[in-house]
């Protein structure tokens, strides 16, 4: 039998992890905040750890996904968190989309802790993680990926490890998560330019597509924007704005100007300044379609704007 | 034996289209405005026109390739033009790159001269013209692509008919390489991200194009980007610019903003400022580079803004 | 008695100029398409002219104040325009803001015809031209320019001699035009950050004004902005559009990136690709307050838009 | 004879500041981590304290100028903070541009210690200080205001009470340097066209203010751009990118994009991402004039980037 891992945080991403490593048999410790959302892990089995360092205490892999930087310190830290109660040798590996200088401040303190911190965000939406096809960027000490690897083989449809330093798999994220939203902003942009041409814009997407990036991301995205299926969200628009500021900040410490990401950053940033923060982040067209004098989908969607 | 078929402009483009029509069989009229270029194809047994008009009076097809606007009006009016010689019910196929309102001006031309206009510019480099694989977006009468379509599927792996009206291929086509073009921009600005953190660029670029994009846009692209391969040029950062600002015009005519595309057209037109025109597009990264602080790789080509 | 001087064209600024040059004495000859718009000058003893060529042949200095270059262009040339008319030795003072290239070309044609252009562009609004306070902005031959001195004189409480080209005020013109655009985004997204706040706008910029810029140009337009006076505009947001267009293509032609200008350029047709093009630029304002989420003045207004 | 006053942080700034307090008669105790620079004025009779605290517990009105946010939060916490050594009803005036929220923090720390927090940052370059003609932007208990005035109008020509709320005077200093980086950006963009274009840079600025500004901000400025005046700073660019980043970061929590501001942002950032920091933040227009094919004068300066 497997050695028992933990999961911390069961929010959308989080519950189809667990669910997922429960289901391929591994021994499972969960905790969330509000233990409500672990319930029906225990009703298949799992563990209900009371508090992460209990967690940290029943598994030799702890597994965090939380909502951001603020959250993962507050989970790890403190006296009821994961390093008060994680055995030395033990491993966590941390998949939110934090800032590098977070993931590198948690692995000293793992190292001061006499354990291990990998940094393993993944790329997918809840739908991913419930089939089990995300993507790993991981980083941090070989041998402690290779010891969460047949847990994080069960998540995904592919582990890439780019480098030891924790902090390597956070920039490769972001800079990820960066190209998608220059990606959003210009189909956002082209889509307002042939749909005020008066052609159709699927029609548009699929020729370029075809003949262009042939990539199911554009595809995917792209006809997300032109049905306007905006809720529910398969990224939110808030979380991506979390993340280009995640970026911006990166970009500005390593003095490395990114025009683009402030373009995408205003734009999200208006779509939520006037309550639009829990649409798909593919809703950044309606920004643009309203510059350009068409009426915005979230008009439709009777978002607080609207009122 | 096919109906004789003319090219008009066999500059990069033009001459591997050309030749490709020649050895497929059709029997070949070229016109080029310095004769020397037209040269090899007479060799191999195409007819050599003096003169546009007389390119239209030998041949029911007539496809251009020629530099922009100015150049495509210059070749088909005039008393020595391609309209001039036409004969009614002949078909002009227009393969550049031009404003949409250029198409339909020509549109009106035809059929005021009882000919045909299709526009049918195509994505692709030079290699990708000799290998017979471009992909053709055409728009126009249906009957007069259909004419044409022989010889359009001996240049290429794909042909989209996205209208009647032509201007309509050129929209298209435009919007095509603005998505192209900011994805430059964002694969610039990825990089010098990634570089000044110390990752490698080109691993980063596998890694997420697998991840995400699955591409082979991104791939090519990225990779020269990476090389620092921009001499010679598949695409001319020169020619990128013309088209940014076709985009621009037309988007502005449009009532639309787009200020991706001003990025992307305020750097290349750096680029150019700096006498790095003759480069490829894709040494938009370096723009971005220098911006970063690093040294951009034309320092070390030799381009006149180095010396 | 001074000279006949001729006005053409007596739109809201050309109509003040006549009347100002009448009651200065000026024997006064006028001209403009809809010759409703001539009436009072008539009544008030100005002659009216049938055609550009008749102003010209009837006044030894000429002066148009037209909507754009294509107007320009039409009142000068053709065969009852200004330049049939005028004699050898007659001068055209052409106070319209055009591009460079406009002036260039008109001054080769004077030249040409024996006869003197000199641009001479004006800052102030309708008001100010009613009160003879316009600033020209005059190039041109300094023979030419001192001929037109006392007319210009009674219009303007300055004159800047800054050429011997034409295009050189032109060039001048747009670039105070630039200079005043970007203050207005400037102001324009300091009361959208100032208003989040909390803070009375009106306040925070008498505060920095006096702190720092003590200009009436900040005082005048940001006051507009913070009554939301945009009606009747003193300056409409669809001539500052044209002349941002001139700017941006002027500079694209010298190889100028201007990122300040392409940002104003966006928010601008924003607005004007909403139905807002006859309100005043100052009005620029609403695009940024919307973007934060505010409710921008035009809903308030009933401009199109907002039904 | 008037109360003693402190002044913590003998920078460029503080240094000035304090011998104006002492000319002035003000009963003086200075406080500085290097206490070299307390050496002048301690000659001229100045009292040293050897701790923050020490000058707290010494002066009832206590002046801070230090660096940033962080510099100013390590001066008054901690055991040795000028906190520890406030007597009750002492007043803390805060005159370094820091974020908003760094007051109202503390201002709440003063209030639970029984003193009073004044936020009272300035306009002015060093020169300004030295002559006692700062601007002074003040918010806080107008009592607490009142007490500090007579050594307020010591240094300044002018204080405006903007607010009880401490963090609108750093609203309002922030608002103001926002609004003169935009105004270098598009005097540095109007300089690199005017340039190219063939005029001469400062008859242009000249020209256009009088035209329109009639501020001796933009003269003042604007000819130090045209002169290349760079070093010794007025103000380091690196400073200026810090205030940016205080700017985009209060605009980002009050949801107010700010596109202007990420454009001089990135601007600052590439200059001083290439060495460049130590500059007068005038040379932003060398990135302008780089952008557009000119040579920017840091390759003149001997800067890192040059080498």
């Amino acid at each position: 039998m497997p050695d028992p891992v933990a999961v911390i945080g069961l929010g959308n991403m989080g519950l189809p992890i667990a669910a997922n490593l429960l289901a391929a048999g591994f021994p499972l410790v969960v905790y969330n905040r509000t233990e409500e959302r672990a319930r029906p892990l225990v009703t298949k089995g799992a563990a209900l750890a009371r508090s992460p360092a209990e967690a940290g205490g029943r598994a030799r892999i702890v597994f965090t996904m939380v909502a951001d930087d603020l959250a993962l310190d507050a989970v790890v830290g403190g006296e009821r968190g994961l390093l008060a109660g994680l055995t030395p040798g033990g491993i966590h590996v941390g998949m939110s989309t934090v800032e590098p200088a977070t993931s590198r401040r948690l692995a000293d303190a793992h190292r001061a802790h006499g354990s291990h911190y990998v940094a393993a965000p993944v790329f997918g939406r809840p739908e991913t993680a419930e089939q089990g096809k995300l993507y790993v960027i991981a980083a941090g000490p070989a041998a402690a990926l290779e010891a969460a690897r047949p847990a994080l083989q069960v998540l995904s449809r592919g582990i890439a490890h780019v480098g030891d330093d924790p902090g390597q798999a956070n920039l490769v994220k972001l800079t990820g998560n960066f190209l998608l939203l220059v990606m959003l902003e210009a189909l956002g942009e082209a889509f307002a330019f042939v749909e005020k041409a008066g052609l159709d814009r699927l029609a548009v997407l699929d020729t370029l597509n075809g003949a262009l990036f042939t990539s199911p991301v554009y595809h995917a995205n792209g006809e997300r924007m032109c049905r306007g299926a905006f809720r529910p969200a398969g990224f939110q628009m808030a979380l991506g704005l979390k993340d280009v500021r995640l970026i911006l900040r990166t970009a500005d410490r390593l003095g490395v100007p990114m025009p683009a990401a402030s373009l995408a950053h205003d734009h999200l940033l208006s779509a939520v300044a006037r309550g639009n923060g829990d649409l798909d982040w593919t809703a950044v067209s309606e920004v643009l379609r309203e510059a350009a004098g068409l009426t915005p989908a979230w008009a439709r969607l009777g978002s607080p704007s609207a009122t």
